[in-house]
This record gives structure tokens, C-alpha cells and sequence, in this order.
């Protein structure tokens, strides 16, 4: 019997549908209503480790959560080749699509998926949690002050961690038929997002790789990074990698301030995070030091960055199942849009570093 | 009479000399010696703000300093185009020399200079100050330990002030007859040597410009950046310009660790100066968070970082004087490179952004 809160089903039991799962508890918003993987034993073990409610449904397959009457919304964290089967049945039954980013292999599965939702008034989302975090907002007030920060100019992300060699092997995230994006995929998803919320999802002209792209022996990208540019002479620059120290970084600098992170992604610690920001910098007499010197400030959250998008997804869902709302297109847009940037890098790097320009 | 010390002649009286003049008097181990002006008003005043000593040699020509037999050495902030003739002058003389960066218009010059310096037995070393500071080295040490840093995949760095209207009409570093390197010779030469001290000073193999410097109407360069790439697959990027808030970032990322600062130019503050370090970066359970997180580390010296880049000078110059060694040839070698590698930028800027290899 539904309650006021959005029942959720989970499709498979990936690490990072612990998190999520967790999330949908502290979000106080949602229901761990039902999990679904293709061995029964493996998503009763994920209920039980999971805090799923003794009342939880429990399947053996995806297909099963999906025909749930019950169930309000999905979170979808399977392998990017599934997305497009899985989300656009998903879409077709009705459920709310909380889905794990990249969100498909090209933007030609984007358009599949998106379209499957927007043709089933179905809410879409993407898992990148960080959009999420209050600190971003925070953030976004200073990038659009034009006192304090003027006009974006350059802006520079990176996401980086060493993976081990059971994961240069074994992860899906390095396999072909899973996650053909690989490290830009995974990993450049977020220096992408993040270079395209600095300049208010404003999509470049175009986008250039840089010549050193890394590649496994099957052919999956495990280093790269690109420059993307505007026609108002914006530039932004990432590196992503799966074979450097964890390193996550935010620089935005614009014609009067200046923003600096080292956590975009995952705050060093849960409830609060901080960013820097100058404003109008300069030099001391005989440039013997700063003056004004960089500022740092901190957020604080009740709840992770994480619990704040199943809330944030959860109130579009209500606002549809309750109150006869249209889905909110934001969220389809922004993921739209960091899609399209992915395979113009890639692209760039299929073509031999040329510049590929984007058209929407 | 010569004392134990160096003796100093400065040649022209710019703004950064009145710091270079306050270093030398902070080293403790040169004289102000003498300064010549073309003006010789000009002289007087800036012997006398400047804390040079009643018995300080004033001159109303650069010619005057270097026929001086007293002068050991000569400080030269002269504009760039005129570097090649006061820079092998004072070599021919026998004074050894501290010249301001850029060296030349191009590696030739650097060449040209260079080869004086050598044919003359003169110690040459450039004015770029971070390199002398204790934090530097402290880095440097960091940057080196296999155990903590392992091996340097990519470093990043930018360096931008936003220069206002009269510095954009007027200053000597937008004008092509002067500093024709503009923004590349003045910023971006911090950002080149910062990527090729991370690197050890190995050269690239090539180098791409980005694609998007910004010229002022007398096609000077005032805002660019670029691409380094080495055969093991290392990459460097920079960005420097003079339209965007003073920032100046430094981030290396190595396969064990990661190097963070944001003012490795300029330290915030003069007496100490700090950067952070993160080794082996991981996330708690469920990605909450980061174990361990980065550190900074603050490294505090007596004297600023110019005053120690003025006793080193004066170390090497008193080995030459008193003991008869050689000059060390560590720092014009720095200097070329740096300038090999600033051409390269110039030159795939000028090829269109096409990839410039680096013949050293």
C-alpha cells in the first residue's frame, strides 16, 4: 500500500547502490520499496545489509520491480550498455528514472531514453549527487555575482584516482561491452559537469583532446582530457584518469574573482564543505605578498549531497504522482548536454585530436 | 674599494628593481652599488628612495655602470627587445648577471646571451624568485619521494592578473617593441618553468598551443595557455593572461600523490608560505568522504624569496671572484629551457595550434 512518500526500486546491487539506498533512508522522502537482481539470494543479502524495511519486496530480476504496481520511481546503477534497455522499459512502465550517469554509451542513447520519459511523463535524473550539495549553490551565487566574480573566462577541472590493478582488470568500468566510456565516462562525466555548470551549461563551440589519451589493452579509455571552447573565448580545460592519485579539482577564474576546490565531487567530509574564493586579488606594496588574500568558506548539510537528490528527485515525483505537475526538464537537459561534450572529446580523440565542433 | 660583498649595478630603474633593490640590501651579502638611468634625475631619485648608500654610484647611462670596475655584477630590468644588447654588453665587461625574465624575444637571443655569458666566465641567472624560496625546495623533496608521490602523470598550472585600462594601453609588457611575448613572457614564463620544475626540467616532446590567446590590436598576446606533452605519456597545461583575477595555481599530480598551491609565484604572505600535500587519497566506506585527507604544510623563512634568489647569485658569484670556480651552469640551462618551450607556444599559436615539437 503506498504511502505519501515515493516508493523506489532498485535494479541490481551495485556498490554504489549502497550509498544511494542509504540516502533514500536519510532522505526521509523516500521508501526502500523493492530491489531487483538477476540472483535472488544477492538482492536479499542487499536488502538485508541495506536497511531495506522487513516489508520490502525482494526479485529475482529487473522485469519484476518494473511490473511492481507499487513501485513510484527506479534508481537504475547498472552498466551503461544496460541504460538503454532498462531505463527506456523503466519509462514505458510508468516508473520515475533515477538513473546512474554516463547515462548512455552516445548521445543517440541519451535521446532514446530521454524520449522514453518525456513520452511517459516520467521524472528523469542523473546520479551526480554533487549538483546536489548546498555548497554548490553556494558556489553558483559567487560565479553569478558580477561584482564579485565578473565574466567566467577559464575554467579548469580534473578527477583523477589510482585504480588498482584488480580494477584496471576487472571492473566494469574498464570493459567494452559495460562501460565503453571508461575513465571519461566515470570519471571526466564530472570535469565535464562541472566546466559546464561554471558556465551556466552554456555548451562550447567546440572541443579539442588532448594528445596523451591512455587506453587499455581492449580499447577502453583510461586517461584523457580535452579543451573546450567558446565562441566569447572561454576556454575550459579537464584531465581524467583512473591512474593518478585521487585528485578532484574546481579552479574557475573569471574577469574579478577567482574559485577554487579540491572536492567538487565528494566533499573531504560529509557534512560540511568548503570552497575559496578571491575577490578583486592584488598585490601588496613592492608585491611582497597578497592583498586581498583568497577566503575560504564553509557549508554545512544536515543530510549528504546524495540524501539531497533522492529528496530533490522525490519532490518532482511527488509534485507529478500528487498534484498533476509536467516533469521538471532540467534535469534531462543538463544530462543532454554533458553528453553531447563526451562524444565531441571523444570524437576528437576517434579523429586524431581535431577540433569537433557541437551542434545541439 | 670592493668589500667581501657583491657589488651591484642597476641598470634602469623599473618598479620590479625597487623590490630586487630592497632584496639586495635584505641579502646581506651584496651592495647597492650603483644604478644608471638614461636620466640621471631619475637615478638619483630611485638611489635614494630605494635605500641605496650615500656612497652609491649614480649614472645617467647604463654604459657608465658597466665601465665601472667596481661592479661586480648587474641587476638588468630593462624591456625584453633590449635585453640581447645590455646582456651580452655586460658580459663583454665582465659583470656577471642577474637579468629579468624573459630572457630574450626568443631562444636565439637566449643563445646569443648565454654564449657571452660563457665566453666571459659571468655567472647568468634569471630573476624568476619562487625558485629560490625553502618552500620550493620543500615541494621539490615531496614531488621526488617515489614512496609519496610516485610518478608524475600530469601538472597544471596558471598564472592571470586582470590588468586595468592604463596597463593595457601603456604598459611595456603589451607593447610588440618592447615585451613582444606580452602575457606569455610575463606570466605565462612562470607557468612553463612550474610545469618544467615538476617535470624535473626534462623538455617535452611537443607542445599545442590552446586555442584561444586573446592579441590587443597591436598583436601582442595577452591572454593564452597550451598543452606540454612528453613520451612517457606526461602532460602539462597552463594558462596565463592578463584579463582575468591575479590567480596563480599550481597542481601536480603524480600516481602515488598530489601537489596543491595557489600562490607559487607569489606566496600569500612573505614570511611564510604553505602548500598542501595529499599521498595515496582514498574515500571512507560508501564514499562518505575522504581517508586520508590532503595536509598542508607550511614552510616559513627570514628573508623573502628574492632576498635568498640574490644570496645565491652572490654564492656563485664570490665562488668565481674569490676561489676561482666556474659558473654554475644550472640556471642559464633553466632559463633556455623555459624559453625553448615558450617559443614552442609562440610557434604553434602562429602554425594555427598545430603540435610544435621541441628540438633542444
Amino acid at each position: 500500500m503506498a504511502d505519501s512518500t515515493v516508493q523506489i526500486g532498485i535494479l541490481g546491487c551495485a556498490e554504489i547502490a549502497r550509498k544511494v539506498s542509504r540516502a533514500i533512508l536519510l532522505s526521509q522522502t523516500a521508501t526502500l520499496y523493492a530491489v531487483g537482481s538477476r540472483s535472488i539470494e544477492k538482492a536479499q543479502k542487499f536488502a538485508a545489509d541495506n536497511g531495506f524495511p522487513a516489508t520490502a519486496k525482494v526479485y529475482g530480476s529487473y522485469e519484476e520491480v518494473l511490473d511492481d504496481p507499487n513501485v513510484d520511481a527506479v534508481y537504475v546503477p547498472l552498466p551503461t550498455s544496460l541504460h538503454i534497455k532498462w531505463a527506456v522499459l523503466a519509462a514505458q512502465k510508468k516508473k520515475h528514472l533515477l538513473l546512474e550517469k554516463p547515462i548512455g554509451l552516445n548521445v543517440e542513447e541519451v535521446d532514446v531514453i530521454l524520449a522514453a520519459c518525456e513520452a511517459n511523463g516520467v521524472q528523469f535524473m542523473d546520479g551526480t549527487m554533487w549538483m546536489h550539495h548546498p555548497r554548490t549553490a553556494k558556489m553558483k551565487e559567487f560565479l553569478s555575482d558580477a561584482k564579485q566574480f565578473g565574466e567566467l573566462k577559464s575554467v579548469h577541472t580534473c578527477f583523477t584516482f589510482t585504480a588498482d590493478q584488480n580494477f584496471l582488470e576487472n571492473d566494469i568500468r574498464v570493459k567494452p561491452d559495460l562501460d565503453g566510456l571508461g575513465a571519461l565516462g566515470d570519471v571526466g562525466w564530472y570535469c565535464i559537469r562541472g566546466i559546464l555548470w561554471a558556465a551556466d551549461y552554456e555548451l562550447p563551440k567546440s572541443v579539442i583532446a588532448l594528445r596523451n589519451p591512455v587506453f587499455n589493452k581492449a580499447g577502453v579509455i583510461i586517461s584523457c582530457g580535452a579543451s573546450l571552447l567558446w565562441e566569447d573565448g572561454k576556454v575550459g580545460t579537464f584531465h581524467c584518469s583512473f591512474l593518478t592519485n585521487l585528485t578532484m579539482d574546481l579552479t574557475a577564474v573569471g574577469t574579478k574573482g577567482t574559485l577554487h576546490l579540491h572536492d567538487f565531487i565528494i566533499p573531504f567530509e560529509e557534512k560540511k564543505a568548503s570552497f575559496i574564493s578571491a575577490v578583486e586579488s592584488g598585490f601588496k606594496e613592492l608585491v611582497t605578498g597578497w592583498e586581498p588574500k583568497p577566503s575560504e568558506h564553509t557549508v554545512t548539510t544536515d543530510i549528504p549531497q546524495e540524501a539531497l537528490m533522492v529528496r530533490e528527485f522525490c519532490k518532482l515525483v511527488g509534485s507529478i504522482k500528487n498534484e498533476g505537475a509536467k516533469p521538471e526538464k532540467k534535469w534531462p537537459t543538463l544530462s543532454r548536454k554533458t553528453s553531447l561534450v563526451l562524444d565531441a572529446v571523444k570524437a576528437s580523440i576517434e579523429k586524431g585530436f581535431e577540433a569537433v565542433e557541437i551542434v545541439s
